[in-house]
């Protein structure tokens, strides 16, 4: 069998002309295979056919997207497969712009009526999608170093003109939100979905570059530790099969209360607010973790910065005190924000043109200044000395407001990132760890210009009796929390960590307005759409 | 402003001395700005404390991970903070084991009454956490190459010897699972989540250099498009609020049912079970992309093979077709498992003679050997030819069950990964591309060894004639797909993907029977504890 196998492979094909697009898209799927079933036929046991290799194709980013913006294809052939954004008719040639997705720029693809295909010409409006090949050469327009002269162009699908939700006029974000299927097509969505990816991935390699093990906090929980005020319920109670929707008599119930122990998970179960608990006890193993995932809040804001839905990026670190964790998110911060602007560099121009004007300066500036850190206490004494006018009050004790958090990192220290630490007991979670003067707990949040606070992180409190006894006073109930004393129990460490909610990340990066425009399909009260 | 604060950073102290722990461990949290303060103190406006430097730390991986397995260490000051495994006392010395999480060896640290902190020795108990510093010096043992003279113990955090669930007897996966938050502390979780680490970390890597983007798709969805057979509904309508549970006539109602419209997306809402659609809206704007987010089914099957909550990697390509559909599977599954063996081999060893004999040799064949493809109605003929036994009917038409693939690809093709693909169209799903006999789908599965199908795929149904027809043919409604067929409508292109489940992959790379096992904190019909 393996001799058969292996004999069927010495008739190889030749490699596949992996440049040449014909080969692997437009072949017969069969064509390729039946050629081999015949040499393989003989053979006594099952052989299959091979698999080919995956496809490499050239894309619009690889060939503008280096310094030289392409000129070093002058000459070559290409084939670019995309959606057409404009069509423009002169009277000798016609000048297509296709995108592929891969990057801003599209490809300026000119056409003559020698062009193969050229009878299509009414087909290409925006929002079809085209096969153009042809060879690369210098451009005379202001916008490109180069085009593409099109021998040959297919039409693959179409996009009535007439009906097409995009067309090139600028449409509103709102009415974009409207078709969330197809705004990626649009300039701006593109660059968001790209640079966010960039986030994302910049975010894996600077944790695992440091020694963080990815660990997947559990999505839907029936611990009772979160607190269920603006959780939501996860359920299979609630049956849509009755005729006209779920009878309510048809929830099992006892006493007239819903029988939790018909559900599926047998006790209430909700959708998790954070993973940082979860997160601390692999922390507690591995020294350096982190979570990157869906978090929820059935919250009923509907605000430019609240999602219903969104991820978060939550390192924890074992063996370190909230310097380090300052230090941690600081150098977190400054890696991913270099990285986009040395990755993506067309995108952030066009966020710098487009969207906010100095974008880039303010980036830069995140990731080149030095950060600077300093007590609430201090913020507030910094903030009455102010004398400013501000709407919300300013007193030792109080949550800031952002108006505060904007003050401080704006005006007082003139746009760079500023980590307020060691807030007041009262205003801060029950897990954070209290400060020798019994006032305070060494709880930090990251604030930078325009978005306020992006990341809050505290040294978690890793003495037993202590944190019991924030327990009791924040009237919670010890025996839920039995695994995470457990922590504390066995081994414990001192350890801190922080949030940071990635659409967040996201606005700040790109200087887009509405959170709901920086996660592909958003999620808010009234809307789960897509 | 910006002047006071230059100033400040040419009084900046030198560099700390990254690879002494004492320094960022165990200073008083103010000692470093207090001084800093003082020299600021003179500036006009507020100054803050420089943020210090993240922390590089050394951890065991580093030490003993080398190819040399530490000799470049020996004689070297080492500072090792960890979680005691064991603690062996001899006549003259003591011998503890300390594991810091970052692999699966311990750093073997020998005491003497000399060293200091030996007073605590009665502390050293199995769970507890300690920091030894010492140097590094020849191991006489057969297990390690080196150890570390311990000139100083602290124990950090004690554990209990007669409480503490993890003892050094081997624990059953079953007691395991029951506590969860600790088990990672063991060799074999600590490997999982490493080698789970390292298998998602490869996914990005993968597709990112293959110039895909991630895209989430969203969690909750309120589209009807996937039926409801087996979702979670997520609401906000339950609440635990009255005293006793959640009264039934509070739930809000009209005409005895259930008032969606008083929810919070004003609709019923679901947990998504898989972001494909989704997936192939932005595929048809950015070209390549992939998911990576947890998908859930509200299934009630009590196996080892099914989880509530699970990780899906969802990749989708735009102008493409089966055969490149097939070589993207077959390529990401060997990258991924080439990765794992070439960056986590001590803990694959550890799984090699511990949990799965042969484990390396059978990943070693998937890695290396071509993958080969058929169809299905050839994998029917081969499985009749056989002339074995099964218990499942084997006929043309049917689906193929466990028993059938893994015939496939462990007797019949010997170990390789086995790609069967254009399966009869009444048993695959409404979106996949009707093959020119009218009776297929190009829809591709991916076998594997031991685990039977890993993969499964096709090519999207792009033609939006063929799609209605096929939603219509499956009863589903139109209507509810509007922004899906949209994608046919505008600009269509061929597309094809493929889904895996995480959790089987981790199952597939480490030998875990039970995927229970493969996740951090799994989630089961009764159970979603922790």
């Amino acid at each position: 069998m393996a001799a058969a196998a292996a004999a069927c492979r010495l008739l190889r094909l030749a490699p596949r002309r992996l440049r040449n697009p014909r080969h692997s898209l437009f072949r017969t799927p069969l064509a390729l295979s039946s050629g081999w079933r015949r040499y393989c036929a003989a053979a006594a046991t099952p052989t299959g056919d091979a698999v080919g290799e995956f496809r490499r194709r050239i894309r619009v980013a690889e060939v503008k997207g280096g310094e030289d913006q392409g000129a070093a294809w002058v000459g070559k052939e290409l084939t670019v497969r995309g959606w057409v954004r404009t069509c423009r008719a002169q009277r000798t040639v016609t000048f297509v712009e296709v995108n592929d997705g891969s990057c801003l720029s599209n490809m300026q693809c000119v056409l003559t009526p020698e062009t193969e295909g050229y009878g299509q010409i009414d087909s290409i409006n925006t929002g079809a999608s085209v096969l153009v090949e042809g060879v690369v050469a210098s451009s005379q327009g202001v916008k490109q170093k180069v085009e593409l002269k099109v021998s040959k162009i297919i039409v693959i699908g179409e996009s009535d003109p007439t009906s097409f939700p995009i067309q090139k006029k600028r449409a509103s974000r709102e009415f974009l939100r409207t078709v969330a299927h197809l705004r990626p097509r649009t300039n701006t969505f593109g660059a968001v979905a790209r640079v966010r990816n960039a986030l994302a991935y910049a975010t894996h390699k600077f944790f695992q570059d440091s020694g963080f093990i990815w660990v997947s906090s559990p999505i839907i929980t029936a611990s009772d530790c979160e607190g269920a005020g603006e959780q939501f319920y996860v359920t299979t109670l609630l049956s849509n099969s009755a005729e006209g929707g779920c009878l309510v008599n048809s929830i099992p119930s006892k006493d007239g209360r819903v029988d939790w122990s018909q559900d599926f998970f047998c006790k209430p179960a909700f959708l998790t607010v954070s993973g940082q608990l979860n997160g601390e006890t692999y922390a507690s193993a591995l020294s350096d973790i982190y979570t990157f995932g869906p978090t929820f809040r059935a919250e009923n804001s509907n605000t430019s910065r609240h999602l219903a839905e969104f991820w978060m990026i939550e390192p924890e670190l074992a063996f370190a005190d909230l310097n380090d964790d300052m230090a941690c998110a600081s150098a977190y911060l400054q890696y991913v924000v270099k990285y986009i602007l040395e990755n993506c560099k067309e995108d952030m121009d066009f966020f710098d043109t487009w969207v906010e004007k100095g974008i880039i300066d303010r980036l830069n500036n995140v990731a080149e200044k030095n950060f600077v850190q300093m007590s609430y206490s201090d913020a507030i004494k910094l903030l009455i000395g102010s004398n400013k006018k501000f709407e919300f009050p300013v007193k030792w004790g109080l949550d800031l407001q952002s108006e505060h958090e904007r003050y401080i990192t704006e005006v007082a220290f003139g746009g760079s990132p500023v980590i307020i630490r060691d807030y007041p007991k009262e205003i801060k979670a029950f897990y954070m760890r209290q400060n020798d003067d019994g006032k305070t707990v060494a709880a930090m949040d990251l604030l930078v210009p325009r978005v306020g606070e992006l990341i809050g992180g505290s040294q978690r409190e890793e003495r037993l009796d202590y944190l019991e006894a924030r327990l009791d006073e924040s009237n919670l109930n010890k025996d839920s929390y039995w695994w995470y004393l457990d922590l504390r129990r066995y081994g414990s460490v001192p350890h801190a960590g922080f949030g940071l909610g990635f659409e967040r990340l996201v606005q700040f990066a790109t200087g887009i307005d509405n959170i709901r425009d920086a996660i592909p399909f958003p999620r808010v009260p009234g809307s789960a759409e897509f």
